[in-house]
């Protein structure tokens, strides 16, 4: 723990009192540090040293979707470090009777640390509502409403979500052995078959919008109609050939999976639904969303042999690629008739995707020390010097 | 902070171990002390010193009306001191199995410290309630079934709103500089228009039961049709008297804004309505409830022109009336297409709101203290000197 | 407490890392460590002494059926040891999405210590879900997702309900004087009629599943249809010849009655309504479920006369048996036209039932201690030593 805390020390970065919304905004030795410290905790943890450095105050979760692993991955950070969670549930809230972003922002925040926020659901209007609740904070901090300023993290929103690439990057640093030991590693973020409808774009940006800074070799596929957003991928062929990487946009999975190390075969909704889903959503026009659905799920249809089974696996490097996912998956036979991936595939790599997920509470804990503390590295250095213990 | 802790020593209180259900039940010295220790403890915070003096003990909330605010400040409050806030949903209760107030009393409380209660729809019910509840609890605490007795907070009612009006109580202390300079002041507490439908009388109710004993004048508006609980106007213009403030009802806007210090416009359903309301609620006629919300829209429509603008601002004390309002408000052109206040009035005043919101945490958590330490300007005063640490 | 902590330290148990899902799995050994650690908790708590052990982790729940006492029970026991309960809503989560309960297990696992599982609902699904949970939470910590291993403690499945007989049994320890004063004693557990649907089996099986360890007297009654799980019987009839007791099975309330020290008149749905309703459940089918209801409403009208009044009460034990419950009672006159008991049985006994629920939150807390401390008696003599506060 000495040498990485040592590590950490060397970096240059401006986590304190920033809210982490999109990996991009930050730069290399942040992303190492917020990387850096959630090991920290993970070992802490696991040598029984309780990491707690609050007394009190709370947590705020609000979740605009549906979610296990990240809602559990919250409350498991929070808890961690000593603050409660309180969810902030919209139906059982106020916001029916009119009450602005900027008015919710700061009635929730007065005796709260952070504010862990999932919306993802309408292209155009997650990352948005993310700085709209990060602008309202600012003005109530500032103007003595709240006497402290709570930091956001982005638990997905409709262009990344960290907390899943940064775990899934915490997952191949371990699997390689390092971060310098991905440079060079050719991964296939695909996208894959599913009979659902409307899954956000936020993972493949994600993946794409972060490992193409480690030098790694990108091959990026979809089926006609399912692009990413443009301004995503502007940035991620940027900062391949800043890293020495690079960044391939294919059409088939096959030539994607070909000498493949890591395969990430993910389902997504195409570009064109999400845009005009976005509109109806803005409009009102749940008719419309209802119509736009079967749309959707037809397209979808005809791609159907877009799934990673045994005979694409064999494509890949030696035939031993990493499987990857951010689960829950679609799994041919298990959660659905035809889905992303083959039952045999996935049972293969099943527990790789679980270690995978177990990333995610020190990740999220990770981003609310280091927003929280100037100097995250010497405080957890005296906590372990105090040695607390977290079960007796 | 040693000051205010000589100050709360020479005050005369009982409230340990008495719940907290309206303001008017409480002598003026317990009125303070509530002030005081909130005010104590929102210093500490800010100076960093863990007020914490539960090691572990349930705050159990018991929301039977939606809330952002109070849920918040409820949690925060508890958790400020060392409690878990642990809701109670009816829905996810046994209480549809035919399970008594009396038993659901005190199986939520076998291990519970606090009880916070919201039951504000039915005029004649919620204040019931909480007694229902303390009566109960006092049964289970002196039959040997608890092991303490949990204090109850009144987190609003049909008649008082006291977690509101102490918050409005700290936020004026502040804004004129002492309890004693809100003596002849004149604050307009006024009906105003809204769209919506049977918001509860109790906020109305809360600030003229407890800013008729500053010595205020307290001018009460409203439309015909819009009275308030005739006990509760007993026990204001009584206060009033004894306070040597002044107690009187208009029935124009502008005859309350004239010169006023404050004015507080927020809407309330007519008393007639809220009296049938309650009368179809216990006789469990749904489509008679549904018939009444027409009923009482239509009313409402007939007072648009209350609503608080520029020009009744000029009414004020050199125009320039402090604007209050419980949050959120009905605003023009915001929330709602005519509603209690004009858009550029409540931006004004915006943050002066927020910063009367954020008292709330403070009186609740005084709330607490006050019910479970017979001395706890002595316990925050040791607590001081130890300077634990709330955020490391 | 002294002398408890030597009784405990005399025992040889392996509860340990072992889940608490059936009582009749556990040795009598183990059965009494439980009760006597919930004990020890119960008089600690009593003393102000905080048993706190965990400086974080999560306790989670997951209630596929309403509860009030249990979901109290098992926050308050979680949050007086240090844990935060996070629930576990399967409609807030991928569970929709096609998630298996191998996935989710370890998903909502990896910094949590323990799970609380009510899972009642099915005949034959409860404690089998409970073991596919222990099964993927084995896999998930052998294999190295996991940090640790969240012990399981069963809050109600289709086959026992091991928190509510241990209650049950803590409360007849106090009433008779001892464990030992048990044998010999008269316990009537007997159906009783209800005017509700689908009230499980756990209850009267855990009741005879338990008690007939004590060498006590067993008389089960329920009119024809209304049989118990037969390897239940089995089991009860077993343990009942081990211990020098004795078991039979009666068809009319009143045989039962006669003589009785305790008497538990409580309702549960017809075995073959029951196991119909699995069955429709299984397939999916939701208007046979529908239809089945009425049937099994028709089946009780049949045996309304089967309700604890007076005149049966005056068949006991010098007319005086302690009548018991694990409430919600249907109560004639009070929450049905027609239950379970007489409304002036169920006064008279009414704070018994209350203080026998009391038990419960230390019988849960106890289960989690056992689970995670190889020596909860030395672990709980080293704080008592300590003696910390838990209300400064």
């Amino acid at each position: 723990m000495e040498n990485l805390i040592q590590k950490i020390k060397k970096l240059n970065t401006k986590l304190y009192n920033n809210d982490f919304l999109l990996t991009w905004d930050k730069s290399q030795d942040e992303i190492k540090q917020v990387v850096y410290i959630a090991e920290l905790l993970k070992m802490m943890r696991e040598k029984n040293i309780s990491p707690r450095c609050f007394d009190s105050g709370l947590a705020v979760s609000m979740f605009r979707d549906q979610s296990t692993r990240t809602r559990f991955s919250f409350s498991s950070a929070a808890n961690l470090l000593g603050l409660e969670v309180q969810d902030f549930d919209e139906s059982k809230s106020q916001v029916g009777h009119g009450e602005t972003v900027r008015e919710t922002a700061n009635m929730i925040s007065f005796l709260t640390d952070v504010i862990g926020i999932r919306d993802d659901l309408y292209m155009g209007h997650g990352h948005k509502y993310m700085l709209e609740v990060a602008s309202a904070l600012d003005d109530g901090f500032k103007n003595g409403v709240l006497p402290q300023r709570p930091g956001i993290v982005n638990l997905q929103c409709d262009i990344d979500h960290p907390t899943q690439s940064l775990a899934d990057l915490m997952h191949l640093k371990q699997y390689f052995g390092s971060l310098e030991n991905l440079k060079g590693k050719k991964i296939a973020m695909t996208w894959a078959h599913s009979p659902s409808y409307g899954k956000p774009l936020s993972v493949p940006q994600g993946i794409i919008g972060l490992m193409t800074r480690f030098g790694m070799d990108i091959k990026l596929a979809y089926p006609k109609g399912y692009e990413l957003m443009p301004e995503v991928i502007s940035i991620a062929k940027e900062q391949s050939n800043k890293s020495g990487g690079s960044f391939e946009i294919l059409d088939t999975m096959d030539e994607a999976f070909v000498d493949a190390d890591i395969v990430y075969p993910k389902s997504w909704a195409p570009f064109n639904i999400m845009q005009e889903r976005a509109e109806l959503y803005a409009k009102g026009d749940n008719a419309g969303l209802k119509g736009l659905e079967q749309k959707g799920l037809k397209m979808n249809e005809a791609f159907s042999d877009w799934e990673c089974d045994d005979e694409k696996m064999k494509l890949t490097k030696a035939g031993k690629a990493l499987y990857m996912h951010c689960l829950p998956a679609d799994i041919t036979g298990v959660s659905c008739e035809k889905g992303e991936v083959q039952k045999e595939v996935f049972e293969k790599y099943r527990l790789d995707t679980y270690r995978e997920a177990a990333y995610k509470p020190y990740v999220i804990a990770s981003m609310i020390l280091n927003n929280k503390y100037k100097d995250p590295a010497q405080l957890l250095a005296d906590i372990i010097l105090d040695n607390p213990i977290r079960v007796l």
